[in-house]
């Protein structure tokens, strides 16, 4: 077999064979396949597409392209979760414990990544002590003991999709469905859970700008689960604003443990509650909506969700203190108000504008060496639809540094559009797949 | 300029500009841009195409990121000639001599490369002593005085352009209108002649199977040759069965010998006379097509071309004896028949099969590294049309090992279909454009 025939074949529009796809990937990542090759097939891929078949076996040879967690030793069903990622997107710090508080068990492996803040692994590291940096054996008795576990992407875990999506990055072929869907996909099914539940983001903070693309992504990732024999579920939700009041990494863990004891923003919380409803439901615990629904929302009202994130962050070597007064956790030095223009509806507020005033206070990774500032961050007071008079307090930047928070100051009011008819406001959970 | 905003850029069939351009050619060729970023754009220009102005900015980019040969100090019009090569191609070696013998300078830079039988290179070191390692001094020394020379292609000519196809031949990214017609087009810019005449083949045995692909590089080289201030002329010619009756390397230089005293092939004459026209009228001594063919054929007929070619023997090194003595010329030690295995007429030889003969028995060039044997080939007999009896001589093969000659044998006998009605036969010239 050879790789030049295989471009030419997809060149030429045809389907590659699930022995085709097997040979490039496992000889892409032992480097016999030279990048060159490679990326004139992902060019090639780019416009003439893979159908079911190729994507879901590409996804296959990706996942065991490296070591294939296997997590049989622990009871019960393990339900993972996945966002594509928005604008204070904290979803995975209350929607674990609420899950975990009913029985299901949450595997969750978590990279750190790039964009305005960090992931999920640099937030819980706002609780001193906590460590995601823990072997198989613990994750798993973690699992057993209290039905909840993190561990950091290991360099082991679909290496094929590390090298292969670092060249996409490059080569400006990220934007391509089956792509997108198999690197996604592979890791999942590498990190050995029984149920995914997927979270498609769509609108301004998106990367699915369309509904239909997030449609079409949601789709496709649900067919390649439950291809390769995971119960597969997905939501379309709304990234037209920013998620909840909350941007940057301590600010959005405070509003998680706000969110597990009631007080949480209104559109977070139903986000978290639809999507743990799917996760009971996936995870065999309830087939009745509305009883799987009530049962989330309990573990917010009965204090269980709040208990099981202190069992967490305790487990994994974190001082659960914190979670039970979250005042105490660590502080930006400035908190300047940033007051509305006009008088009127806000009609938008765009979210990449607000990610890139975080990243410019200092609370995300511009490159994968760039330090995070914990502390910082924003605090939305509005949301869209709400009405504000001109000089109301429209957020609050906290900051380390007067020069960033002027830099950022301005940033922040480019996001906003206030107009003043009261805008049309777009559903959170737009569909179920 | 980022090379991925180009790539970005031509993937959703945007236009790029000549600085971008430019900067791509030059920053390729010195390394800055590596090749897994250059396979993804040949890619995107696969899918995309490049307009005329495109390939125009390619061509001169690819000409000038190397050494420009400065032919102003040889006195009178240059003329160069192309040919996207067959299988019994010799042209050069009686056009060359046809057409400096009519007072128009013949500069030409040629190649080995891979094929089934050597380059023009290849095939003139036939005569002892023949150098092409000349310095340029002595190339426009040569053409001063006899006004025709002949120089290998340096690594300093178009060096983009050789490292893109190198990069092209492994990404399935060769069959590209607009990359073939800049390759091509670079290299001619580059060795400096005022005037270019393009023979491109069409048939089983071209590159461009279906004569409207072939037009349609005519066309794009032409307009190119053009813009870049280059008088140039292409004629779309018939590659479907080999051209002359000699494949081989000193086969193929006796049987131009022979076309120099007169007693050339019918089709190979008639094809230096078109090319030689257009060349006399492109270097600007004729106008009129009638008096351009006259004046070429004279060449043949006065003995000035025949002795043109001992002199550029001479010029460069070689014994000019050989040229009025060929018979002297090195042979192989076996001469086998090949019988016609049916009655009737000759409907095909289809030329990938004899060219496939020609490399079977020692004649071409496999790999870089093959060390051609010059005397091997195959004579044909008889060409398309004519009409054979069973156990008829239909070729001649030339050989130095007998099994390599069986192999051949039983391959060349592939090559022909004897039908009982006389075919259609096709025209030689098939449009000047």
């Amino acid at each position: 077999m050879r790789i030049y025939d295989l471009i030419n074949k997809k060149k030429h529009g045809n389907e590659l064979s699930r022995e085709e796809i097997d040979y490039m990937v496992k000889d892409f990542t032992n480097g016999s396949i030279p990048d060159y090759q490679m990326s004139a097939m992902l060019m090639a891929i780019y416009f003439k597409g893979m159908n079911e078949s190729e994507t879901l076996f590409l996804t296959e040879a990706m996942a065991k392209s490296g070591e294939m967690l296997d997590l049989s030793s622990v009871s019960g069903v393990k339900v993972d979760k996945h966002s594509t990622g928005g604008v204070g997107d904290k979803t995975s710090l209350a929607l674990a414990p609420m899950v975990a508080a009913c029985g299901i068990k949450v595997a969750k492996m978590s990279g750190r990544g790039l964009g305005h803040t960090g992931g999920t692994i640099d937030k819980l590291e706002s609780f001193p002590g906590f460590s995601t940096d823990i072997t198989a054996e613990d994750f798993k008795k973690n699992l057993n003991d209290i039905g909840i576990a993190l561990m950091g992407q290991t360099n082991e875990l679909a290496p094929a999709d590390k090298k292969l999506y670092a060249l996409r990055d490059v080569t400006a072929t990220v934007d391509q469905m089956s792509l997108i869907a198999s690197s996604i996909m592979s890791k999942k099914l590498a990190s050995g859970a029984d149920a995914i539940v997927l979270d498609v983001k769509t609108g301004s903070g998106a990367f699915m700008k369309e509904e239909a693309d997030a449609v079409a992504l949601a789709k496709e990732m649900t067919l390649i689960g439950n291809s390769a024999g995971r119960k597969t579920v997905a939501l379309v939700t709304d990234m037209d604003q920013p998620l909840g009041y909350a941007v940057g990494n301590v600010l959005e863990v405070i509003e998680a443990i706000e969110t597990l004891k009631g007080n949480g923003p209104y559109d977070f919380t139903a986000l978290c509650v639809a999507l743990g409803t799917q996760m009971l439901i996936a995870g065999g615990l309830f087939s009745d909506q509305t009883e799987a629904e009530q049962r989330i929302r309990q573990t917010i009202s009965d204090g269980s969700a709040l208990k099981k994130l202190a069992d967490f962050i305790t487990a994994q070597g974190g001082d659960a203190d914190y979670v039970y007064h979250p005042e105490k956790l660590i502080k930006a030095k400035i908190i300047e108000p940033v007051l509305s223009p006009a008088k009127g509806f806000i009609e938008k507020i765009i979210c990449d504008e607000v990610g890139h005033c975080s990243l410019i206070l200092g609370g995300g990774r511009a490159t994968k060496e760039s330090v995070i500032d914990l502390a910082v961050g924003i605090i939305l007071t509005q949301k869209v639809g709400d009405e504000v008079r001109e000089g109301d307090i429209i957020a609050y930047l906290h900051g380390n540094d007067t020069e960033k928070i002027a830099e950022a100051k301005e940033r922040l009011l480019n996001a906003y559009k206030i107009s003043l008819s009261p805008p049309k406001t777009s559903c959170l959970i737009k569909k179920i797949i």
